[in-house]
Parts: C-alpha cells; structure tokens; sequence
C-alpha cells in the first residue's frame, strides 16, 4: 500500500450529501478530487452541496494547496478512480446496488488502493461479499455532515485485512478526519448508537406526552450538548466526580443504573407519535426555510468547532 | 406571590458544587444572595468553587449590578431565609433530610415565597411531604455546571399548586436560565433520561469490549455534540432531511429504530465492566490533574457559549 502521506488524489463517489461533502472536504484540504455522479442531472445538487461546504470549510481555514479548481466531476466510473490513491464510496444504502458497485471497484481499482465506504447501516462483511479484492475495503463512515465534523467510523468486514483498517486510520488523520477505528464490526457503529439510544429515549417521552420536540431540544441544547461538544460523557462524569473521577461516579451512582431513568425497548411508532414528532418540529421551524436553518447551523458548527479549538 | 422580576434577594441553600454553583450564578445576574452552608468547615470550599464560576461568568459578562459584595454566607438558616425573594435548595440528596428541612422551610420561609428544589433524583411529591406549606415547593433542577448550563428543569409534586410552577418558569428566565417545565413529575427528568440513554449504551459498549471509554468520548466530540450544541437531536433530524424535514426521517427510517442499534436493559455493573471504564478514564486523562481538566472544560464551554450566542 501507498504512505498515506504520498496520497494526493481521492476518488469521491456519489453525488449526494455524503458524496458531495466528501468532495468538499478533501478539496479543501488541498487533495485533487475525482468525483463521479450516477448521471449529469445530479450536477446541479452536488455543485450546491459543494458550495455551501466550501463556505463553512473556508471559515474554518483551507489547507495551502486548496483550491476548487483541483476537482474532476464525471459520470464516468473508470475515469473517476484513473489516478486516485483513495476512494470514499457514497452511493445510494441500497445491498444490492453496493456489492455489484464493489464487484466492479474491486476488479477495476488497483490492489493496492484503498476502498472506504461511507454506509451507515450496511456491513463491510455483506458490501465485499462479490468484490474480487475485498481484503482493501473497509468502512469510513462520516458524521453528518460529513465536511464539518471530524469523526470517521472505521471498520473491516470478514474478508478485510487488518493493515487496510490500520491504513485508512493513518489516511484519515493525515486528512484531517478524527478517525475512530472499531473493535468490533457492529451496527450503528459508536456515534449512531448512542445518538439513536437518546433518540429513542425521546421518542418514549413524545409518546407518553412527558415532553415536547421543543422540550427534547431545549433540553439538550442547553443541557449536555455545550459540554459533551468539549468533554464527552465519560470525562464529564470523570471530572465532575472530583479526584474520585469515574470510580466515585459508579461506587456512588451505579446503583442508579437500575432506575427507570430511560426505557428499554423502541417505541411503537405509532401515526399519533409520527404525527406529534413532525408537528412538533414544524412548530419549532415555523416560517424558517430549511436553507437558511441547514446554513445557520453550519455557520454555529463553524463557531464551535473554532471556538474549541481556539481555546483546546 | 411577588413578580419575579421584583425579586432583588436569593436565599442559596447548601455549600457543594450545586448550591455554590447557584450562588455565584445569582450574584453574576446582580442579585443579593444569601447562601447557607451547614457549618463553617465548608466554607473554603464554597469559596472555591464561587471564585472557578466568577471566571466563567466573567468571561460570559456580568449583570451591570453583579458583585460578589452581594454575598451574605451564613450557617443560619433563618437568617439566610430572610429577606429573600426566592430560595434554591441545594441540600445533600437524602429523602429524609430533605423532608426535614423542608417541614423547616415551610415553617419559616413567608408562604408567598416560591422554593426551588435541586434535587436530581427525588421528586417533590416525597420532598414535600411533611411540609405544611408544600403548595409552593418546585423542582428547579439545573445541569451541571449549574452556572454556566442554561437548562433548569421544573416540576411541582402533587401537592404543589400549578401558579407555584408556573412563577418558577418566569422567575428562571428573568434569573438568565433557560427552563423547561415537566409535563409530568418523571425519574430523570428530560435531560438526564436523554443522558442517560446514552450512557447505558456507552457502558454496554464497553462491557462487550466494543468500544473504549476513549473511543466513546471521541465518538461524542467529533460526531453529534458539536452539532447538538446549536441543534437539538429533534431539529438535528428535521434540518439533515431538507424539504421533507421529520416526517421524511420518520417514514423512510422509522423502521430503523426496531434494528438492533443500541441495547435494551442497563448492563450489570461487574467489576470488570467498572475498571474498564475507570482505567479508560484514567488512561485519558494521563497526568493531567482535575482542577484543570474542569478548568479547560469551563473555559471551552464559555467559548462554545460565546461561539453560540454570537452566531444565534
């Protein structure tokens, strides 16, 4: 395999949130980016995507090189992987669709590039199943959105090998990723289990009528976020508990463990839940255009992340 | 009952991080603040944490009339009481003291004074109880740490009257809080089940040898937290899913949520399952000393806050 350092073109496939962002990010961090759409009418979408990446990413400062001029935008698969030391793969969360997508990387990308796939609810173990190279694929799954916020998931299938894991770990740091490589091949990975574990537990309140969409936001907005955006849940209990640190937190509170903070099982999403999930976010949105608050809270992401940063 | 914004006095009730917390958000929003510790021996610690929340407050901008001359700190508790608008009780967590000190509140405290309990784990229907005058007794449970986290969740017990909750909501937002009031009196609150929810998750993570306490902390910093500072998980879902908002989260993933992403009951808190996450924190928090781990959190979070407010 290739030093990751050595990597100077990345192919981005997939025209849509994920892929367009993708794109964003590695333009702006000074790599060339073949980016390959399923077809021209996907144009349009992915050069808005890019552009308002590009602001957020520009605030947040660009590598030397970076330039938007270094991007390849084609329809053409092979033409897309032609010279790319890495490929993202975005496409649509559809099994079929990516093994026969694989099948094909897997013969016509070199052997010794690696393949990330960006699936949030498929297994590496099923996408390779008929790729002829499956021991270079592996997951690289990106937190929406995907320009922004720096985690990579990272995790092999059955047929994975473990330097191609170790690799993508490397590539991702170099480009400017917080990777986070998984011991385990589970669904959901870390960060969307825990997020649908705390999505779940609101769905609960919604249906029991204990809370509102405006209450679980209020809530946590001014509530654990402001934190957990500088210390996670771990640390936090760590360092509230003093010079106990965690020990102190669970000698003290395991106990607590066992109380019905928190449900257990999903919720049945019933048509009255559905109905006050959406009115509720209407509600909070009010005549808001969903534009303006996707750019609004780019603009706030920007301001925390730098805000952390200035002060890490 | 008083206006809420005529109150000039606070009566702050308890010397640890909670109760002393309080006090020094009181005295930055430019009240009188009249705080009670139990006996003199705790007074260098009320001291300290008063001097690590004024930095903070500082830094986000004190009321033009906020002095830390305002502060009367006592081991009287009738003395402490007098004159105050408004109490916030911030006693140790025992069901049985909190009875007690409230059957003493209800006494001496005017009964068109509205009293604000800290509490996190007991509810106002248990704390009331043998207080004669329980009808204006309230939950105001604050987020740690309480002087810079906006959210204070309210709830009255069965016996206290909906006006009391009512001129809590009102009073905590002239105070510079950001309340949220309970539909109903439940464990954990909104905040703190949402928390919770999560951590089960990370500790169950954990348990299975999925995930460290180091990779679930990455996982919250890098991933949702950033976001979920200037988005709640709700508006987070609504935004990422464009024109369609929630209603297209819900239809098209709500078959989803019966996946087998996150557990369902609390793991059992082993030994092992402890150390694990005791060593993990300690491992990430190498040489690092708390009071300085809890210093950079604060200043981080004054910084996200500030990043938040100037970009709202």
């Amino acid at each position: 395999m290739l030093p990751p350092r050595s990597i100077t073109r990345i192919a981005s496939i997939g025209g849509g949130p994920i892929g367009a962002g993708w794109a964003a990010h590695f333009l702006a961090r000074g790599y060339d980016v073949n980016a390959y759409i399923h077809d021209d009418s996907e144009r349009a979408v992915f050069h808005a995507i890019l552009q308002t990446g590009w602001k957020s990413l520009t605030d947040l400062g660009l590598s030397p090189n970076a330039s938007l001029d270094r991007l390849t935008l084609t329809t053409d698969l092979e033409k897309a992987v032609q010279g790319a030391g890495f490929i993202q793969e975005s496409a649509p969360e559809r099994i079929e669709l990516k093994q026969a997508l694989y099948a094909k990387l897997g013969a016509i990308v070199p052997a010794n590039v690696i393949i990330g796939s960006s699936t949030s609810g498929l297994t590496m173990t099923d996408i390779q199943r008929n790729c002829v190279t499956p021991e270079r694929c592996v997951i690289g799954h990106p937190f929406n959105p995907p320009y922004l916020l720096p985690l990579v998931e990272i995790a092999g299938g059955d047929q994975t090998g473990p330097e191609a894991v170790e690799w993508a770990g490397e590539f991702y740091k170099v480009a400017g990723k917080s990777p986070l490589i998984m011991k385990k091949e589970i669904p959901g990975f870390v960060a969307t289990r825990l997020q649908e574990a705390l999505w779940r537990e609101a769905l609960h309140m919604v249906a029991n009528g204990e809370a509102t969409p405006a209450d679980i936001d209020n809530a946590l907005m001014n509530g654990p976020a402001p934190r957990m955006a500088v210390q996670g849940q771990c640390m936090a209990f760590h360092v509230a508990c003093g010079e106990g640190g965690m020990a102190t937190n669970l000698d003290q509170f395991g106990p607590a463990l066992k109380l019905p903070w928190t449900r257990l099982d999903a919720p049945e999403l019933t048509e009255e839940l559905r109905n006050r999930m959406v009115d509720g976010c209407n509600e909070i949105a009010a005549d808001q255009r969903f534009e303006d608050m996707a750019a609004k809270r780019d603009a706030q992401i920007v301001a925390v992340l730098r805000a952390i940063r200035d002060t890490a």
